[in-house]
């Protein structure tokens, strides 16, 4: 696995101010999906597995669902909003590091040069989130992460981050939840990056949320006990590390999964590979009129070697411009 | 930390062949609590947070409570029950092993003595450790954890090890459930050798025990996704680890701990730093009667440093010999 990739990747997050949760919000009968092969297929699998008597019942503790999180619950492109966190982070920063102004990779972003940025390789690109995500106290990094989501904005809509969710995918959750599923996101994203705000837009608490970390050391400090945040990756919550993060986060085997890049392969294969009846389903990315088309050479959220084993292995390809009526919640 | 000391810690599990779990057993209202101190102090903290309109009440969400396993929720003496297994497994495991009969620390392993085992050292005993508990996938372990501990007996009391739970504490897991806690295992004991039987005994599912790993690397075995037990130590949950393990896994702070020895230190501290109340107790074994009398001195569950905090930190001493009517279940 690229590092590089990983960095990238894990770099995204969201939340808003709204009172009310935006997945309440969704319909609970999958509304925003087109009557056809992808809906039914979701509807006669969860139809079976809850189905009391019958050869496919799964008994509700069993019943565990796994959702990647950047594009399959919401917008990764132009780039992962964890990556757009990071830039902004040293722009905020930049202020209280006059060294900054000639030093790469830090000068490129202080002048919004991505190509700058892109060419100080992954070197540069772990020294940014380095200097963005460790250094503080776990506490204080949730409330920075809290407070830019809260008012950041997409580049090219204007819209919250928090506002960039699939309409569908809420619906989804919803039926799920309805149907006694318990849903984990399984995300190449930043495990604390995601916790401050998932249960208020996905309704997924905390400790239902597995991702990538850094190492956290506790110390005392001024006689309070923390948790610092150190600069060394702890675990890789991408591709082959997703199994281990499913297997280490909730010590079952997952009967459902959702995903929409190559990244999510493995966990897909995980979840699929078990006894009874199993759901997979990739999120691909097909309509350039209400989002963006991209998959098998896309930097973000890459979708390659997924498309030629989806229709072998029999995983669900969810067709963006085919399935979904409507992209964004309203 | 030693890592012996972990080593030997992370040795520990049980389960059992009953039908019925333990923990519905269990009384609801703290029947094995002599009436006193210790007990008012916990129905008091209890009360004050579940109290709606009160000062101290804590929404339903956050109500976490985590539990050390060895000595707070099941004997840890004479030895740790996972060093049990790491002992059996070697004896089970030998037929196929004839260079061991020669080679230490096998060969004293083999000849049931102990104390060439602790001769052997950090060293030894990390070898057998790996011996036992990697080279086989998550699903094998698991098997193998499982089948030891449905018939694994105490050697003093020659009663399966998931009979040397503590009644008591069961009854407080019930208690603390019916006021709508959420309740996590957070041990040093080795994560996938808790899992197999924690939610039969204690009413804890697999998702909800943190514990220390090895490193799992997805494979394909076969054609068939597996994950790879490797001989690597992944993650220590003891000690200053147990508040990283509790911010990985559960990602909030809890709001009560319970432990019995300075391995749970830390974890104590950070579940009672946070604002509102709080409550931590140590479960301090001084009935040489009816289990065993040790603290200071003690090769497993040390409990010196601990107790000299206590008192001044405001920590609940439990006394076995006191607070307890019943140490272990009918």
């Amino acid at each position: 696995m690229n590092f590089l990739g990983w960095t990238a990747r894990r770099i995204a997050m969201a939340a808003m101010l709204a009172v009310a949760p935006i997945w309440q919000a969704a319909a609970q009968d999958l509304a925003s999906w087109n009557d056809g092969a992808t809906r039914n297929a979701i509807i006669d699998f969860v139809t079976a597995v809850t189905t009391e008597g019958g050869p496919d019942y799964v008994a509700p503790t069993d019943r565990i669902a796994t959702f990647d999180n950047d594009g399959t619950l919401w917008s990764e492109q132009p780039m992962y909003v964890q990556l757009a966190f990071v830039l902004d982070r040293i722009k905020t920063m930049a202020p209280d590091h006059p060294e900054w102004t000639d030093k790469e990779p830090y000068k490129s972003v202080l002048a919004g040069d991505l190509k700058g940025v892109a060419a100080s390789g992954e070197k540069g690109v772990v020294e940014l989130v380095a200097a963005t995500h460790s250094g503080m106290t776990s506490d204080e990094f949730a409330k920075i992460a809290a407070d830019w989501i809260a008012t950041a904005k997409h580049p090219r809509t204007d819209k919250l981050y928090t506002q960039m969710v699939y309409q569908p995918m809420l619906e989804l959750l919803d039926y799920l939840r309805a149907n006694d599923f318990e849903i984990y996101i399984v995300s190449g994203g930043g495990i604390e990056f995601m916790r401050p705000w998932t249960d208020r837009v996905y309704g997924i608490p905390p400790e239902n949320v597995v991702g990538s970390s850094i190492k956290l050391k506790f110390q005392m400090k001024d006689g309070v006990p923390t948790l610092f945040r150190q600069a060394e990756i702890d675990f890789i919550d991408d591709g082959p590390g997703k199994p281990v993060g499913i297997q280490s986060h909730i010590g079952r085997k997952p009967i459902a999964a959702f995903g929409n890049s190559d990244g999510d392969i493995q966990m897909i294969q995980w979840a699929t590979s078990g006894p009874g009846r199993r759901f997979a389903a990739i999120v691909h990315h097909d309509d350039a009129e209400r989002e963006v088309a991209y998959d098998r050479e896309s930097s973000f959220g890459k979708l390659d070697k997924g498309l030629d084993l989806a229709p072998d292995e029999g995983w669900t390809l969810i067709s963006i411009k085919d399935d979904w009526k409507q992209v964004f919640p309203q």
